[in-house]
This record gives C-alpha cells, structure tokens and sequence, in this order.
C-alpha cells in the first residue's frame, strides 16, 4: 500500500462513509478565524499571495511560448500583473503522453494516496487562495476561504470517495474454472486492469474557480488520466495555486509532474477550444454559462462530458410560520456572493392573495416588503456577505433590468454600489429586485447572472409551484425552495419539481440556504439543463476508466 | 420489499457475488440437452415455434397501424410468414409516457424484481426462443440455444447486478445537523431519490438478437426507463418472444405494459432512425456494425449511447506446446456460428520464420497447415459448429476475398458450401483463409463479416505483436489471443494489447476460445472503436437513472 494512501486512509474511510450515509461532515475547517488557526496562518497567507503580484508566476511547464494573464482585482480595480506560461498546446500534450503510461500503471490506491496528498497541502493554503479567489472571483475573503476552498476541497474528496468505490468494484484478479462438454475443465487465471482514457480538461469558472477544479481534477487524476486545468482568464491564481500543488506532490512521488498542468489564457487570447477539440482530450469538466456547456454537450460528442452551468433557481411562497425568518433567509441568497452563485435564488413566487403566514396573513405586498427589508438588513455590513462583481458587465445586466421594470412591472429594490471603507473602489452592487407577474415570464426564465431578481405574482400557490418547476425543467434549476407550513402542499412541491429533474429544499431558515453540503447534497441533478452531472454520484466517476482484461489458461 | 424480488434475491444475491469475485457461474443451464430439461420441453418449445409461423404475431401495443416483418430461415430459404406490428411512433411514445411515472415511483427493489422475473419466465422458453434465433440468426440449435439464450440471459442477470449495486449506493434517505455560525443548529431531513432519464431504446443485432437485448433491457427498464426494443429485421422473432413476456410480466404486476415495446421493420422500410431521433428516446442501446455505431456516437450527443459493435480479432503466435490443440483452438473460433460472432478471430499473425512448437518447430507452412487441416477436422460435423449464414451477401463477401487472394498471396483454404442433410437449401459457407503479408494490412484492418480469416507473415514475433496491437487500437477488437510458452513474450503482449485499449486471452486450448462468461469476463473494454460500452461494469448502468433529492427542515 502506498504511503500517501496509508497517511491518509482514516480520511478516505470517514469521506466514504460520509457518503454512504450522508451526514454532515467536513475534512476542512471552512472558517479563517484565527482562534483555529493562531495568528500566524492568515498573515502569512495574505503575505504570500502578495508576494505573487506582479511577477511571473513560476512554471516548470513544458512548451511555454510567452506569458499571458490580465486579472484585475475586482476590490481595488488594479491588474494583478502576474502573468502565467502561454503555452504551445501540442508541446504540452506531448510532454503529458509521455506521462501517461507509468501514471496509468500505477494502482488506483497509488493514485488517490497522490490525489489525497494534493487536497491536503492545498488545505495548508488556502489563506493564499483565499485572497487570491478574494481579487479574482471578488468573493469576499470569508466565502473565498470556505466556498472556493475549504467546501470545494470537501467537493475533491467526495469524488476521490467514488472513485475509489468505482475502481474497487473491480477485483484484480480471478480463478475461473468450467467444464466445456467432455473435455475436461478449462482452468483460466484473469488479470483486470483499470486504464484510463486520455486527457481530462478541467474548465473552471470565474466565480467559483474551483468548486469543480478540485472534485474534477480528482475524478480524473485518480482514474488514471492526466489533467490539464483551464481557468477561467479572470480567476487565474487559484487554479495556478492548485496546479503548483499538484506537480509538485507527483513530482515528489517519482511521478512526472506534467499530468497536471494549466493552460491559462486572456478574454482576447483564448485557449479553451483547442483544447476542448485536441484528439488526446478524452474529458471535458465544465463550469460556466449554460450556452458554452450545452454547446460542449453537443458538439464533443467524442469526449466524455461533465458540465454544471446554471439555471433559472426558484422559491415557491405558499406560506410560512415566521415571515421575517423566511424573507432573512430568502434574502441571503439575492445578498450572498452578489447572487453570483450556481445556488443563488433568481426567481420568488409569491401568490396573488399573500400568503398564512404565523397567526395571521401577509399580503403580496407585505411578503415583498419583508423581502426588501431583509436584504436591507443584511446590508448592514456587506462586504463579508456581498463580496463584489467578478465582470464589468454586470453592472449592465442590472442597469438593464432596471429599465425594463416599470414595463413589465414596478422596481421592488434599486441596486446601488456598496460602500467597502478598505477597498474604495470596489465593483459592487447591492440587489435589484423587481415586482412582475407572470405574464413576463420570458423575462425571468434564463439565468441572469448577478443580483438581479424577480418577486413574480401568480393567481395561486399552484401556479406558482407550476411555474417554478416548469421552469426548472425547460431552463435549468440547481437549488430551489419551498416556504409552506401545509404538509400536502409540501408533498406536493417535493414531487412536481423532482419530476421536474430538480432537486428541492423546504422551509430552509436560520442557515445560508446556498448552502450546498459535499458528503450530503446531491449537487445538481444532470435531468434539467443546468447541467448533466453530479458532484459526486458514481455516475462522476465510473465511466473515467475502463477496465481490459487479461486471462491465461493454467497448466 | 416486492414478491417478486424475494422471490428471486437469492439468484440476484449469487450474481452480485459472482459479478464481485468473477467465478465462473451460471444462473441459467446452456445445454438443451433433454437429460437436463426431460423429452418434453425440447418437444414443446419447437411445436410453440411452428405454431407461430404463417400467423400474425400477437400484440397489444397501442399504435398499430399495421403489419411489417420479412423474416427468412437462413435454414430452408423460406419466409417465417410472421408479421408484427407496424407501430406508429409517436402514438406508442404517448402511450409510454402515460406508463412512466409509476414505473419511476416504483422502488427499485421492485424494478429488480420484475427484471428477475422477466429473466425467469424467458429461461422457461428457451426452446421456442432457440428455434426462433435458429431461423431468424441462423445459429445452430445448440448455440441458439446458449448463445443468444442462457448466455444471453446471465447478461441480463449480470447488468441487473450492476444495476442494482448503483441504485444501492445512494441511501433513501438521511438526516443532517451543523451549525451556521452562533444561529444554532439546522437539522435537514433529506430524501434521495432515482430517477429514470427517458425512454431507452435497444437496437438489436441480427446474429445474437438478445445478446445485448437482456443486458441492456434490464439496466434501462430496472433504473425506471421504459424500453422500446428495435430488433434486426432479420431476426425479429426473438426480440418479440421477449417483449411479450416483459409485457405479460409488468401487466401482472400492475404496471403498464407499454413500458416494454417492440418496433419492428423491414429492410425496405425501416424505423430505426426516427426512434434513435425522437425527443423523449434518452438512452441508446446499439449492437451491429461498426459503421453506424459510430454515427450513433457521433450524432446522437444528446442520448447515453451505449455501443458494441466489431473489430478485427487478432491472434498472435509465438510459441506453442501443442500445435494441434492450439490449431484446434483458433479454427473452432473461424467455425462457430461462421464466424458471425463478435469474439470470432479474423487475423492469424504467424512470424515468417515459423514458431517453436512441442519440441520441435514448425514452419510458417505449417502452422498454415495445421489450421487449415483443424478447420477441416472441425468441418465433420458441420451444421452444430457453424449454423447458417444469417444474409445473403455474407456469399458476396466470401467470393470477393476469394478473388483477392492471388493478389495478395494466396488461398489457403477455400469456403464451400456446407452439407445439412435436414436442410438441404440452407445458406451456408465454410471458412475462406488467406494467406497474406502484412504488406497487406489494408485487406485485413476492417472487420469482415462472415468465415473470412487470414494467416499473416511479418517478419517476426513482435512484429506480429505490433501489427496486431495497432490494429486493435485504430480498428478495433472485442477479443484478442496470444500463444506462447515464453512468460516475457506473454506478458509483453498482455501490455500491448491492454495498452493498446484491449483485452486479451494467453494460450487457449481445449474448450471455444470465443466464448466470453457473464459475471466474469468485461466483455468490450469501450477503449477501442469495436463500442463504447461493456457487458457490464458499473459504467453501463450507473448513468442510466439521477438522483433528485428534498430536504426539510426540522422543528
């Protein structure tokens, strides 16, 4: 048994169990406060990553032809001014050939004690990564450190949990002995091998860089297949930081450290399709834009496909027990991240008549006014909750949402920029809500990525349910909620959006209702079109490696 | 927990194991011997056969709009005179969907149960089935009666296994508790559920229509997927023996029998494509010819496609102990069923200089020879060993490579018909050998269909090694053999052909080397053009349903 493996079997085991019985479990503390980690960790964190700005970032890659990399930090508006190796993709691809074979011949056990290696070290900096997700993503330096790190570290050992089961589904070797008519038993020893399929590309988003970097890169990497991680040209550093992890615990292993590399590029420069059509790519992970992903799923239909894009998430109203709990809740979804979030709700059904809610009734206007007085609440103190915007552009998207509410509504809530005191000029903008009914149902039915959100009026508490699911099933849904204290209509909820394909959570309070739990939570169902796989199932996992076999009959 | 899965959880159980350790084991007796079954099951199953032929087949499907089939026995010439329903897709797609929610509201030990029983009742027909393949496939009574029956039907067991150790894996349900911050605790009940994707169409093939239509059946339809069957229009009879048991089975058990569905056709007017095409087809089970498994591959993004389709089975000759054994070995797999089958060697690999053999050496005449003079041995009792051709132009491949062979080196073996007293008009060839270079790689490098075989001269072993490997790489193979007494030599090429994406088989002898054993062999490593998919691993079931989940908060 390797040593890596041996090191870390203990957690191995608890993620494995953890995912067989689905309680909460975490293999990393998700908070940076410093009565866990001393005073020490955090500043030497947030050292280091300023010791990166602008400088090369080091890379030992083969097949480097430039630098490229244009961040800019979206708290202060400055370039980060590192840049990354540009590469010339077939040198790469080259050097990970050679590569492959001493990677794939090594037992799976070899391999996830390396990937286990990996997530550990990179859980020893994820103060850095967090300030490097913090002036890339925007994301405020508590959800850097936990969603883009200590949760999607969580998200890698989940899938090295189902990689493992998948390859432990094949024995190594059998006996297999039959009689065939009458001449004797034919006694045959079999050999099964595991092999991988080639090249995984790991596509990382700009908000989340790597949410599905680590479970993605894991899946691939402990299957036997090599990894090339392409970050998204806005949130560089963190996959870099990850990709310097990795070569070096391979390479410390005896491993060649070209089975995971980065190819990073600029909005003008772009380095993702050759990759995505290389002929050594056999792996395609996702993350980003519903159109990319479903252009990905279409057109490379010669590479496995794994995408989590976004979709259209919903909150059904019917009624509730405490409104201003209800709307807290709800409203830390518009307000967390800046609804830049896969899990962040868009879209909130509310009944025409209002709603029971406590003791008594709150109207439409009411349930709304209680939404906008939440989100003023959580106002209070943005910058640990909103973070900023990770594009320019979505500033337009709420100026255009912003024109469009008188016609087919009323503006429930202006966005206006935030005011962060360390961090001036910060690109913020605070929810935009807008009050519509149904009838403009075209307007909410995509993804609109940024604070932007509907509170949409229906007849019912049934149409409601009706149009949130339908939604979720022709336009995508990766979290949605129901608020209701009457147990059928709950039942009720629950069935019409899984039959929808979407997964949902009920009565959700006192909690980040984005929250989305590895080891727990199914994340993303794959049966609507916010994406067609799931972190993690067996179905993450299995079909990375086949097996060949061998057999030699006895003497 | 249903009747029907306890009553067949042991069987169920037995695979499970066997899938798990890969013994060999059967759940279903291969030989039709009446020392096993009694005088009159054999009687019965044939005159059930002849009681079909001339008669309209049948059926109750909603969407009938008439009758198709063209059925000819390979064996008499003669027209079944069967007909079957002429379905109207999108009437019968309807009535699919009317099916499917219960089905998918159904537990899977329930869906396992049914499959069980499907599997049982089909066991229970194996006769009528063995007469229906025999005059539709053209197999032998024996092999159509263990072929693309018992054999057959441990597929379906083996994927049923698969299926139900995927399901298994995601608990029903969980209950979760952590802190958010000082808010105290959340506590989440949590429900997951499986759910189907759509319907799964299963394309079968005409020479072993239930090879894939067991196997593929019971992972769509036990994962809650309705299947629509979509035989060969060669051999539609026993697809339509099957379906009608599925039927009967669910209608039983209070589900819709349209959950289970046949769409035949003719040649002249065929339906394959608008079922492949249709919106709500999910999930593409394909078994035939290279060529349009790779048009499904590439065409049909949008479906889980599932392929096995051919290649061009090599063998590769070092050494041996025994010349005639092992010459005995390889000409059964040129015979059996007219090597029609999948796992049927095409390519002979022999080093220019001859092999070492026993204790002395043979020539690369006479290792020619010896498989010429063991085809002819094996030719005694023609009509067990090599059933029929199941098409004509299986003829018009055999005199084309006839009439290649002076350019290419010559004709070590010409086809001939073969002499079936019971059936004097039979379509039958036996094997045509040639004896080429590999100069002439372009002639063997496809697979072709029918008793076309070829002994090749390269310049030594390992150049026969090479050759062999590449082509299994670029072209394809499902099975792959080597003799040699050289223990280096053997696991060289156990590297080669593994790497090379295929799975191989070391010297042997005394028992069909075509055979490949359900629960323990990996049959079609999907690393290599001859499909995408195995008979079965994880990968083959695991994908076919997602996981939908609800969670509530606790008071």
């Amino acid at each position: 048994m390797s040593a890596l493996y041996q090191k870390h079997r203990e957690t191995l085991d608890k993620a494995i169990d953890a995912c067989n019985k689905r309680y909460s479990w975490t293999a990393y503390p998700e908070s940076p406060s410093s009565k866990i980690w001393g005073q020490e960790p955090p500043l030497a964190g947030k050292a280091r990553f300023e010791s990166m700005l602008g400088k090369h970032y080091p890379s030992q890659q083969p097949g480097e032809i430039g630098r490229t990399g244009a961040e800019i930090s979206p708290y202060t508006g400055e370039p980060l001014g590192i840049t990354y190796p540009q590469m010339d993709i077939d040198v790469l691809y080259g050097a990970i050939s050679a590569a492959m074979p001493s990677w794939r011949d090594a037992t799976p056990q070899t391999r996830i004690g390396v990937c286990l290696e990996i997530l550990d070290r990179c859980a020893a900096q994820l103060f850095e990564n967090a300030h490097a997700t913090m002036h890339t993503s925007g994301q405020s330096y508590i959800m850097a450190f936990a969603g883009s790190g200590a949760n999607a570290l969580d998200r890698g050992l989940e899938a090295l949990a189902y990689a493992s089961k998948a390859m432990e589904d094949v024995p190594g070797s059998a006996t297999w002995e039959r009689q065939f008519g009458k001449g004797g038993a034919a006694r045959l020893h079999k050999r099964y091998r595991i092999m991988p399929r080639g090249v995984g590309v790991v596509v990382c988003c700009a908000t989340f860089p790597l949410w599905n970097g680590y479970p993605a890169m894991c899946a691939s990497l402990a299957t036997g297949n090599p990894v090339v991680l392409k970050p998204h040209p806005a949130a560089i550093l963190p996959v870099a930081l990850l990709t310097t992890v990795a070569r070096e615990v391979l390479a410390e292993q005896g491993f060649d450290p070209n089975l995971v590399s980065m190819v990073a590029d600029t909005r003008d420069e772009p380095a993702t399709m050759p990759l995505l059509q290389h002929p050594q790519t056999a792996i395609i992970d996702f993350t980003g834009s519903p159109r990319f992903g479903q252009w990905i799923e279409r057109n490379c239909s010669e590479k496995l496909v794994y995408t989590e894009t976004a979709g259209c998430n919903s909150v059904v109203i019917e009624s509730c027990e405490d409104l201003p709990a209800m709307a807290g809740a709800i409203a830390h979804s518009l307000c967390q991240a800046s609804a830049q979030m896969c899990t962040s709700v868009q879209n909130i059904h509310v009944p025409a008549g209002g709603i029971a809610a406590g003791d008594g009734h709150a109207s439409f206007d009411e349930v709304s006014a209680a939404l906008v007085e939440a989100v003023d609440r959580h106002l209070a103190n943005p910058q640990v909750l909103c973070g900023t915007l990770v594009d320019e552009a979505i500033l337009s998207t709420v100026d255009r949402y912003r024109s469009l509410a008188t016609e087919h509504g009323r503006l429930l809530r202006d966005s206006a920029p935030l005011d962060y005191p360390d961090f001036p000029n910060a690109r913020t903008a605070s929810p935009l809500m807008l009050e519509v009914t149904d009838a403009s149902r075209d307007l909410y039915r995509d993804e609109i990525f940024g604070p932007v959100s509907f509170v949409i009026k229906s007849e019912s508490a049934e149409a409601c349910l009706l149009d949130a699911t339908t939604n979720a099933r022709e336009c995508g849904a990766i979290t949605s909620h129901v608020y209701s204290r009457d147990e059928a209509f709950l039942d009720r909820a629950e069935q019409a959006y899984n039959n929808a394909g979407a997964s949902v959570a009920c009565n959700l309070i006192g909690m980040p209702i984005n929250f989305a739990a590895a080891y727990s939570d199914y994340h993303v169902s794959g049966l609507n079109p916010a994406g067609n796989a799931c972190l993690a199932d067996l179905a993450f996992v299995a079909n990375r490696f086949r097996i060949v076999q061998s057999k030699r009959m006895g003497s």
